[in-house]
């Protein structure tokens, strides 16, 4: 499996020495994902270049560095361990508690009248504590990433990331719980059990199947939001993007037939959302019995990957299986969003070469730019649920904000998540308005 | 019953016109907690006086304060309220996602090197993930301060206020956890269920006798420390204040007859910790027979409470029972901490006035000085579970810090955590090192 790994080169000033490292790269068939110099001292150069490798597959790529008369390779860089180091989140307090006054105001014995008030009107919850902001990043690390079933601890990681970016996109408290256990009844029952702590619920790299029953009943039974991010924010950017691109090349989505390759979590949620939004002609295609039965149940029509291929005019893929799409497949003028991590069903220039006029990877269509406004829109709004509308609004919201060389803006500008979340605020709030 | 009122009360700039706002509230039979003035103009003065107050036993004071000549009930300050707005925590980030690499690095792709580091080594999860900072604050709402069974919602304050001042004093991540249930083997599931998300979990405001079995299951299935704080946070506390009480009237606490009167949540830990620190003769009381015989498990002995009274050297009380031990029950020479909340057993001064050498209330003798410290020293050393070393070395701690005129420190002060902190953290990497 290719990880990225972060090489530390150190080359000495000469013409040419920087260029005889890239080509030893270029050789092992790897695509530089940034470079930067770190010093520059002695008459030498250190150089961070970072690449995704299968260390397995290249056993003498480190040699062949070494081996060039101008350049060593150093090592390893630690930097996204030490970026890791003590986690990514911790919890501060809101006001200072510097005085015996503030603590008797916010611990006993003030703290009892805000208790009474919430007892006598469970409403204030929402003004006089936290709990309005908050969202519980759940797993049971079944399916953490491209990685599959590592447990959740091993998944900690992964959910202490989202609530570091539910922090600082959208000011949201993120709590990540890790359940241990795989059994859909234990997990609904645990996660029930604990509801009342939380504003709302985002189901995170939980397996399919069990993560549809478990979202089904979830919402069913709870009155908070409750949204499992691997179908419906990965659908919520899929959708983003594939409105920029069908509008760029002058088609209509409604009128297009979309291709669906894969229809586990992430498949299936992008299915829902197409037909949601008036996708007439969709295609599918997937090994399990029971997730084309899915597809049926949508209204969708079950192909082989070569036949969705032929008749697609736009192709989405969340297999995990890399290389799946063959090039020779690639029809002139399709939109293929090949989007599974960290390896995709077919590189984005490998698909262009053959003619496709737009293709993306899961690096460049990301559910990073839709699930903080997502909950965020949600809990403003105080909806029980997400609808589809909710999540149509967002991906509209975002294909908006595209510049023009772009299908999806830039996650890390804070404008980007206030319009996710003002068109989810609006899109849970309307039948309110309506009803009046 | 009595809850703390924030009273704004104005008056001329006249001699006496304070004075005879203070006349009102005295014959009221109000003690004043806090006063301070807010503002000073126009030949007035607006005063915050802090009060206890039970309204309906006083329908009319209000009115009297009205009828004053130079003064007028301007109305109640909302300033417990406003310090509870939007809640008391709020998660950051640790560290600014300011940049695509950073993203990568924190979220996908560079995370999963993280995953897969503890995926095939557990214990890294301690060095990056903030897991081994984090403590879930659990209740299930049965016991909320003296205010009993008003659900897990409307406790949330509480546990608000806990999370708080665990980030503001030790720099600890709590997590509020509210399980709706009562069910003592699904609140047990439930908590082994979530158990890998925490470094350690602080049960809260749960019912006796629903605590002890939840509290020794979950010891037994855990291998994280687990701690019901309303027994042994408030057994520590107790327990150092007794410490230099006996201490400064030169008495030993092993040979004192020690009682104990209500044997709940509160009142078993404190007999726990007595025992364990060496009182050799404990006296309870409790009106329930499965109260009195885990007192008996303990080595003690049942008594009345009068009985209780005439023979004990010092006597500690967690009834929640207002004015239930009568003054006149009151020996000279014993100490006495009637520590329930809001409203103590018998008030110190009344205690004091009838020749107890030392007594104290709840809000004197408060687990807020124990409880983040016992948890920050506990997650230091990496144990599995508390032990009474560790308990009793937290009360040697926090007796040590005590000023001359103190029976405990100042919970405020930053160095009283550390001290408790390193005291529990000794304590329980203590078997290590005698086992080298």
């Amino acid at each position: 499996m290719k990880i990225p790994e972060i090489l530390l080169v150190e080359t000495f000033q000469k013409p040419g020495a920087l260029a005889s490292v890239l080509e030893v790269i270029a050789e092992a068939q790897l695509v530089i994902e940034h470079l930067q110099s770190l010093r520059r001292e002695q008459g030498r150069t250190l150089w961070e270049i970072t690449v995704e490798i299968d260390e397995q597959a290249h056993p003498e790529f480190y040699g062949k560095i070494n081996a060039l008369p101008h350049a060593r390779f150093v090592g390893k860089s630690d930097r996204v361990f030490n970026r890791h180091k003590g986690g990514k989140i911790h919890m501060e307090p809101s006001l200072q508690i510097t005085t015996q006054q503030i603590l008797r105001d916010i611990y006993t014995p003030g703290v009892a009248r805000v208790c009474i008030a919430i007892r006598d009107d469970a409403a204030k919850a929402a003004l006089y504590t936290n709990r309005q902001n908050t969202v519980a990043v759940v797993t049971n690390g079944t399916a953490i990433l491209g990685l599959g079933d590592i447990g959740p601890v091993a998944g900690l990681p992964v959910m202490e990331g989202k609530a570091a970016l539910f922090a600082a996109l959208v000011g949201l408290t993120a709590y990540p719980i890790l359940i241990d256990s795989k059994d859909t009844a234990r997990i609904v029952e645990t996660i029930v059990s604990i509801a009342p702590s939380f504003g709302a619920i985002q189901l995170e790299d939980i397996a399919a199947p069990e993560c549809f029953a478990i979202e089904a009943e979830l919402v069913e039974r709870l009155r908070i939001p409750v949204l499992h991010d691997d179908q419906h924010g990965t659908a919520v950017v899929a959708l983003a993007g594939l409105i920029n691109a069908v509008k760029r090349v002058g088609r209509s989505l409604s009128s297009s037939v979309v291709g669906q390759v894969g229809l586990g979590a992430a498949g299936l949620g992008i299915a829902r959302v197409l037909r949601a939004q008036g996708v007439q002609r969709l295609l599918g295609s997937d090994l399990r019995a029971d997730a084309l039965e899915r597809l049926r149940g949508l209204g969708g029509e079950v192909a082989t990957v070569p036949e969705l291929m032929a008749r697609s005019d736009s192709v989405g893929a969340t297999t995990g299986g890399r290389g799946l799409i063959k090039p020779e497949w690639v029809r002139p003028g399709q939109i293929i969003f090949a989007l599974s991590n960290p390896d995709a069903e077919i590189e984005p220039m490998a698909a262009l070469e053959r003619g496709a006029v737009f293709a993306a990877d899961g690096k460049g269509i990301n559910n990073v730019a839709a699930f903080p406004g997502l909950f965020k829109g949600a809990l403003e709004a105080g909806v029980p649920r997400f609808t589809d509308g909710m999540l149509i609004a967002a991906a509209h919201a975002l294909a908006r904000r595209a510049g023009p060389e772009e299908l999806l803006p830039d996650a890390l500008n804070l404008d980007t998540h206030r319009a996710v979340t003002a068109a989810v605020r609006a899109a849970g709030v309307e039948p309110v308005f309506s009803a009046l």
